[in-house]
């Protein structure tokens, strides 16, 4: 019987790494390592120095492997996700049968943050059938606050989690004061009226080259704007969130 | 000059502690211990065996002391936090001076889960006017997902965080089909109308005591109550966390 592990591994700083992250780490006999291309070089880096750094196991081995990317052509974006998906699921089916061909043994894969949070690796191992753990990470939310030295709400307040392209379409959630946007390429807060809002912005968040911004988003947002097209042009990609609140002028 | 390192630790589990915790407990010259007294000596002793566990610096000095509880005669709740957090500040400024009379150190604080989750920490922190860096730690959101294998979300979509007392006083939240609630002690969801909803609870989640139910609220809620019940009167206390979904029934 094949066990997976989806591990946490928090937002690009090693130290993120929980003792339990480490454990599970080396108690796989595969760690399976998804290649998506030259765009992301820095990530498939990272998650191969910190199975160098961490792995003591020798039983465990590391293997990558070739990830499908998402078919830009497809023209629903639900859709466009499931094909993916079921794409996805099709890679690391062959890639447990060639390196497990017993059908026995335990296939670990590294998640970026917390496998719970925007993240796929859950509804692609729900496709395979195998029994899943799930080892919790450091998400950018939390890198964020820690960043800033801020909590994530005031006092017993409610905040919504969201993404860019909801908080385009859909506009400022009812109901709470305070947003967390993540996945967000085209810079959403562009389209709020800024009056009364405060930002709380990082890229990077937890990684060495950690950026943030803070401030009225009147003030704040321009100069995101350009921070983000710098930084985004020097490493070639973008991993940012904000959080955004409402805390008058 | 003081610096405080305010330390996410986790739900509970002593693996959820991260490398960078770690590394910041050794580097701390004191941590203080806060006592609450008997209701949760549990969490308490979960403190000192973590420290007791993972602090390696002999020059890291350990030091209990007793935090004020909330005042229940306060009748306004936004006031009688504001009293409480001062009251801690000041134990902590007395604590701090204590056992750091040249005013030059670090300290640190852990604290359950992450600080800026629902935590009072750094509003606290801030009263103090010290340098404070924080340290995430693993959240019971993410203890809570990772226990159930589910992810917060559906694709792409939003979610609220609430606490019960937001969701007995105001209903579901607009705009969203998920809401994590956390603070509950009444048991809040109990006031919903059940139809098409789903519960996935979990107290104590990521320790060993850890309990879990899930499925339609309409028949998961009764049985919720019952093991909430006996699990508090067997421990004396409970914390406990639940997501609501709208998935049809």
């Amino acid at each position: 019987m094949i066990a997976l592990s989806l591990i946490g591994i928090g937002t690009g700083n090693p130290e993120h790494l929980t003792l339990q992250a480490i454990r599970a780490l080396n108690a796989a006999d595969v760690v399976l390592i998804p290649c998506k291309g030259e765009s992301k070089a820095d990530l498939a880096e990272l998650r191969r120095t910190i199975c160098a750094e961490f792995i003591t196991n020798p039983a465990t081995r590391m293997v990558e492997f070739n990830q499908p990317v998402r078919d830009p052509a497809t023209p629903d974006y639900r859709r466009r996700v499931d094909d993916w998906h079921d794409a996805i699921a099709k890679a690391w089916r062959a890639a447990i049968t060639k390196e497990l061909p017993g059908g026995d043994g335990r296939v670990a894969l590294l998640v970026w943050g917390d496998p719970s949070l925007y993240d796929s690796t859950l509804r692609i191992a729900a496709r395979l059938g195998l029994r899943t753990e799930v080892i919790p990470g450091i998400t950018s939310i939390q890198a964020l606050a820690a960043a800033h030295v801020i909590p994530l709400s005031e006092i017993g307040t409610p905040f919504t989690v969201t993404t860019g392209r909801r908080l385009r379409d859909g506009g400022w959630p009812e109901g709470v004061d305070t947003i967390l946007v993540m996945l967000d390429g085209d810079c959403a807060f562009q389209d709020l009226a800024p009056e009364g809002l405060s930002i709380w912005w990082g890229a990077y968040v937890g990684m060495a080259e950690e950026l943030t911004e803070a401030g009225l988003l009147a003030e704040t947002g321009p100069r995101i704007l350009a921070r983000r097209a710098e930084a985004r042009a020097q490493h070639g990609w973008i991993m940012d969130i904000y959080l955004l609140r409402r805390t008058g002028s």
